[in-house]
């Protein structure tokens, strides 16, 4: 595939200084980049030594000036660098097709152009979009619902009547609607509690591979617009996680807990059950939330503290074995004042 | 579904207060229960609030009184309501059959009623109980033994002569019978130990989703009777898990760990290997266990302590700067009095 | 089976003292080898007790004299009992054959003595050596390329064009070219950067189960020869890790992030992005760590610090209340001497 930097510069709204019938035939990262390919530079580091890369063209923030290189100026290089990867790469669309040896249950709804691959398996009542596409061995239980050009992936499991919006990714390996870690005990063995509720997964999600996300008991495990989970993660029943937030790797949200939107939470991050984290908290990697998080907070440490707090704190924990020298030496010193007074 | 309050009464073999004849459609949450529904008040913040519900009916600990409600007293209401919840939504059970477009090894041994989803693929010399419910794609290795009424949820894998139970349930995506994670090392390579032991999962067990159970090197890995496991727990190989204990999501178990019965580690809490966890302890979320740990201890904290003393350090820790302050304010004073005693 | 001692030490190139014919029919471990098993003391605690073991025969290190017993001595007893175990229990090796209920891509190229069992699911463009098994529901991506005598286990994911070397053993419900977990950030929504990179695995790793190992952005994710990675392990996009390495269960490696080889990272242990951990470097369990770790470093906790320090300041956090006290009491005393100083 090769286009005119004309033809990038207009598919991203950006402003091309330099020369517009080049031909560019790839994207490629900063250092790697040749002389047919365009990269990006956003962050301060990239602009200040672009005159070392010897990419064909850059894409560069509004203002940034690049005597003798190729630029297109854009608001936000590295979301534009993003598309243009996407306009080189598009992403493998396997041929729409039911392959005959998925196997599909009855009153099946699908909209045009399904690809579904060898070892599918639907179930009952299942209604689908269009343009969905999946991967070899996904299971679809019963009356699952989803919505237009979804991606699922190999292996991946999806309950009977949970509910999945459009454009929603979803990577090998993950389960969603699994039953929740829900027990009555009555003092000697554990009885099962029915888990009679779904899971809700918005439009522009994407969910990494080896996730589990359960089924809630009642109603639903609901996971908002535009949320991204890495690998991994768990999110346990009737949990909520607003809209545009980050779960990263290992993650771990207990029961009951109502995340908000453009929150962070890092990796092996935990969050204990029925608490709430605000909009755009962030939560810092491996900490161990024991308390709800406000709006806007930023957390660290288990259990978490407010994360200017936890920076002076650590800062300290190393020295521990000075501190507790200080305080020995202060001790003796002081003991000698005491004789020294009681001498007198 | 409808039934008679008097019917839901005897099934729990409760004492009904009120109307008998008075017709339930559902069960509910406390807060959302409608006048055809039934809930349960058994924590006294609910009991408190008994007259806010306008549920049709509600399950009562023994000896609360509720005028002018309808309730239904018995010993303990959370494990009642739970029974109520089956009653009215009893798991989905697939049509019992051996799907043609299932892959069966030689010499399988199967009882009445199995439930054989397409894409299940079973090796030589399995066998399984009655009513048994295997989803789509899951894999039974060689030997595979099942007892009676085993659900096993999509693309779980259950690898060679491994021995579960009845009653089990295992969620999908698990695996039951990896390798362990053993190597003898040369200095240079790591040469694999083989595991020639199994896993052995006793009845009334629920493995979650995502879970990986390692086989023994010799012997077994054994999760005895009534052990409920949450997401992406692991256990490593020869664990032995004692009866009615709960591992919460994310827990990791290292290799030869024994844990006695009715014990609860909480989510994403590790275990060193060839540790023991006595009966009816509890391990604390996030806690790193280094040591053994005692009957009936409860512990918290990477490393571990016991429980109340990590919560008076962690009273200390977030105010460790202030607590150096302390020390160099109390640095000062002290030079302060000993210049001040030089100069006398 | 059965085998002569002679025949086993020369297997091993061991030197025997003892009975040459004496026939061996298994292997076993130390405390519960009986008269016709192999077993094998390497550590000082079993050598000193080798009186103790009922064992037929016993691997022990060279110069070990156990007089009145059966001993092949060799420079290291657990790597040589290791391969007597695969002596005794080889690999289950499923017959060679490619199942009609696998469905297999255009232009597949086999080696010989393929076993590829049903349900399996291979792309386009495929590629794999000889004697390579495929477990059942196992997906090949397209142009996914094996190497000679891979395993993997059933419900196993490998995605397009990943590259895999000859001996790797991948366990079930693993992950291996998931896409990395980037997106651009406008403000207000994530753009997914598409990943169109690969993972590379070299010869001899074995990738436990539940693992999930993302492709590259561009480039590759590369897992070098020798490494073992345990269960639930996650991998970033363009991670590098050497040769040799160990990866403990849960472990999770951010992205960018580059390990060195002989380097051993312990359970729950989390690395954040771009960091180097150095060649023979040791991560503690559950250690977060936050800076790069030089080679031979050994460092613990979260976040990290260097090992032995680590440890000293663990034996005083858990006295911190006690530290405080002591604190207070200075307090008092300088207080009395102050209040003393001013009367006088």
């Amino acid at each position: 595939m090769e286009l005119s930097l004309d033809k990038i510069a207009e598919f991203v709204a950006g402003e091309l200084e330099g020369e517009a019938a080049k031909r560019i035939c790839d994207v490629a990262p900063f250092e790697h980049a040749t002389a047919d390919e365009i990269t990006f530079a956003g962050a301060p580091k990239f602009i200040k030594r672009i005159e070392e890369t010897s990419a064909g063209a850059i894409i560069v923030p509004l203002h940034v000036q690049a005597p003798g290189k190729n630029v297109i100026r854009v608001k936000n290089p590295h979301v534009s660098f993003t598309k243009v990867m996407g306009l080189f790469h598009p992403p493998d669309r396997p041929r729409p097709a039911v392959s005959a040896h998925a196997r599909i249950g009855d009153n099946f709804v699908h909209g045009v152009d399904a690809a579904i691959a060898p070892g599918v398996v639907i179930g009952k009542n299942v209604v689908i979009g269009d343009r969905v596409i999946l991967h070899p061995n996904v299971v679809l239980g019963d009356a699952v619902v989803l919505g237009d050009e979804v991606v699922i992936y190999p292996n991946v499991t999806v309950r009977e009547r949970c509910r999945i919006g459009s454009r929603v990714i979803i990577h090998a390996g993950s389960v969603i609607g699994s039953d929740g870690f829900g027990f009555a005990f009555d003092g000697d063995v554990y009885h099962k509690i029915p888990h009679i509720g779904i899971v809700q997964i918005d439009d522009d999600v994407e969910i990494g591979a080896g996730n589990t996300v359960d089924r809630a008991t009642f109603g639903k495990t609901w996971i908002k617009k535009g949320v991204k989970t890495d690998n991994l993660v768990h999110v346990g029943h009737n949990v909520v996680v607003g809209e545009n937030t980050l779960l990263v790797a290992q993650v771990g949200i207990s029961g009951s807990v109502t995340i908000g939107k453009h929150a962070i939470l890092a990796g092996q991050a935990g969050v204990a059950e029925h608490l709430s984290i605000g909009d755009h908290a962030i939560v810092g990697p491996q900490a161990g939330v024991g308390r709800s998080v406000a709006a806007g907070e930023i957390v660290s440490g288990a259990p978490e503290m407010p994360h200017q707090r936890w920076l002076r704190v650590q800062s300290i924990v190393p020295r521990l074995p000075e501190l507790k020298k200080h305080l020995a030496d202060l001790e003796r010193r002081l003991s000698r004042i005491e004789k020294g007074s009681a001498q007198e």
